[in-house]
């Protein structure tokens, strides 16, 4: 319902319940216990054909203040949003991608939403709940990260450390989760109901939604498309295996390629990943030939790469988002459409887009607010939670791993 | 509720209600309303604890005959079930991989249905629907093959063209689809709600099924994993592209893979792929090198190929299934199992299990057999099938096709 009313905008109880399909008894019992909660609150009371007076509802924005942080290797980004997740205030730290101590990275963390919080002048007191997304491997029931291959961390009980330091409900996933989250309430999940939604910065991996089930997998870790081969036994790739995707398109992978094409290029001395990526979109602005064979080369990667997701899925709409497509879309994105048809399988073709991410703002920390809002009503007992348990099940084979 | 008592076998109206999660009203009407048709019978009358006498009900098999059959290019399998789905009969014709024209693969498919019908002595006034499965990109809610690359159809309406011939309600999809819904009801589905099944052949594909969804894609085209990348520029396969995982673990892939091990083998001078496999499996069971080092190098293939799946969907279970596999299991799938861990995260592999399927018989034709099941149902009114067509949806960017 909630995320009905974020599609809708102010609603009456007969939208709500032709939106999402409940019965209209259902609607109202629901709306009765979220306007007792203070969660919507009544926008206008409008009257039909019949001249009989209803009630359009909406989120109580100021019921609350949400933390959405995106941690990355190379930054934190920490958004501030009211309860109808409209941003308040939002501030972005470097992390220096060269340190992995956990200390080191948790003070990045909490500086950052405490710089956030400042930014906008927000009481304490009426944050609901802060949700943290962290690199790797993330088990959201238990909190944990499990596995983040940049700072070599294992089984981190993150969520229990940050709830400590900031006493503040926590929540933490994986980027991909969030991703996906933002992209099926906020981007082109509004029109479809499968998608992915892929996201490159120094790692890349893919969030997907089927059918309106946001594909998490059996142990929270779907979405590893970074880490499928490109080509076997290609480059050398982070994760032990080689000629994985992450390894050509990830922002090292950019460097790897042009260092491939030309080994002085300026652009390679530079400090960090993102100021390559920086020099590389103003060397395009100015017409550098080699960052075009860079980009034409990458595009090329890119759109095989998609092209596999597409012919084993088949779903009708990727988007980009990360730092790296934002940096590089407007020459990155044509590359890839260029040469998509080439990989794509003609019967998964028809009405395919691949385009830009048009999530507002940070869609891993947009997402992460989605999901902690969720926790949050969770906890006023208003909604339960989609299922999040990893299902094992009986073995019915001697398992691999 | 099908699918129920398919899982549970006799069951009671509480049993079936706690089963499907539907409410004991629910049910009681849903069983009423199947009992009138003749769908389910009562198999037992029990007591409870109490006394209280109350009915076990069951699929009533001789309610009608459903025929399923697996369209592939070397053969087409035809099975007939009675209304419970177990086999009645069952009669496989070789197709000539060679022959592609129209009238010949018809002629096919018609004559492998009638000889199963007359090997079972079935009379035709009982069998509700067949259920043909077509490789190749197949519209289902159409009745069409869209593409089948090896005898290179575009756009035949072959549901209306065997329904015709047969004078019986046909319904034609996609083998991965068929594959995956009979792994749903009768193998790996038993325990877990998400998995993948590998079919190998002449083609290769995987059927998908995420949280219970049967994955069929925008266009019902998803699972065309063996046209996912394995090798960028790789060897080139019949879908155009280079590289792709079909080109090394399909049938014609192993030849191509024995060809580069030793030209002059005996098993490549066999007439048809089936042959060829026969042949390398009587080799391997002798104990042949070069055919051991065949299955290392197909195995690798192959790891790395589930791999990506793996990575990408972080599903808790694949099978593999098909006449390839089926042959060469015994060789094959410890090949696999060996390589696997060297290329599936390590955050996925806890609990993972490969395996051949353990579905019954011919697993693509008792998919098809359901679903003709499940299209009966609706016929008469008892089921409503699971949304089937595809979802264009509003366009946010510019088409790619
Ligand atoms: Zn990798
Ligand atoms: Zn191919």
């Amino acid at each position: 319902m909630l995320h009905a009313l974020f599609d809708l905008g102010p609603s009456s109880r007969q939208e709500l319940a032709r939106h999402t399909g409940l019965s209209q008894a259902t609607v109202t019992t629901l709306v009765g216990e979220f306007l007792a909660e203070g969660v919507l609150h009544i926008a206008a009371m409008e009257r039909n054909a019949v001249g009989r007076p209803y009630e359009r509802l909406t989120i109580n924005a100021d019921r609350g203040r949400v933390v959405g942080v995106d941690v990355a290797e190379t930054y934190v980004d920490a958004t501030v949003y009211d309860l109808a997740l409209g941003v308040l205030g939002r501030h972005e730290a470097a992390l220096d991608e060269h340190q992995h101590d956990q200390a080191y990275v948790i003070d990045g963390i909490v500086g950052a939403i405490e710089a956030a919080l400042d930014a906008d002048g927000t009481d304490r007191d009426r944050i609901v709940g802060v949700g943290v997304s962290m690199p790797g491997h993330v088990q959201h029931d238990a909190g944990v990260s499990v596995f983040a291959p940049n700072w070599n961390w294992h089984d981190v009980h993150i969520e229990e450390l940050l709830a400590e330091r900031l006493r503040l409900p926590v929540y933490v996933d994986n980027p991909l989760k969030a991703a996906i989250l933002s992209e099926m309430w906020f981007g082109v999940g509004r029109v479809v109901d499968s998608m992915a939604v892929v996201n490159i910065g120094t790692g890349v991996g893919a969030g997907i939604a089927i059918e309106g089930t946001l594909v998490r997998g059996s142990t929270n870790n779907a979405g590893e498309w970074g880490h499928t081969l490109l080509m076997l036994d290609g480059r050398p790739c982070r994760c032990g295996r080689h000629g994985c995707v992450e390894a050509y398109v990830g922002a090292p992978g950019l460097e790897a390629t042009l260092a491939e094409i030309d080994p002085s290029h300026p652009a390679l001395g530079r400090p960090g990943q993102r100021d390559f990526v920086e020099s590389v979109a103003g060397g395009l602005a100015a017409g550098d030939p080699v960052l075009r064979e860079l980009v034409r080369r990458t595009g090329r990667c890119l759109a095989a790469a998609l092209g596999d997701l597409v012919n084993l899925l088949n779903v009708p709409k990727v988007t980009l988002t990360g730092w790296l497509p934002e940096a590089l879309a407007p020459w990155l994105v044509p590359a890839v459409r260029d040469e998509l048809p080439r990989h794509v399988l003609p019967g998964s073709l028809p009405g395919l887009t691949v385009e830009l991410s048009e999530v507002p703002g940070n869609a891993v920390g947009l997402g992460m607010a989605a999901f902690t809002l969720e926790q949050f009503l969770a906890r006023l007992g208003l909604v339960s939670p989609a299922r999040t348990r990893p299902q094992p099940g009986a073995q019915t084979a001697q398992p691999i791993g």
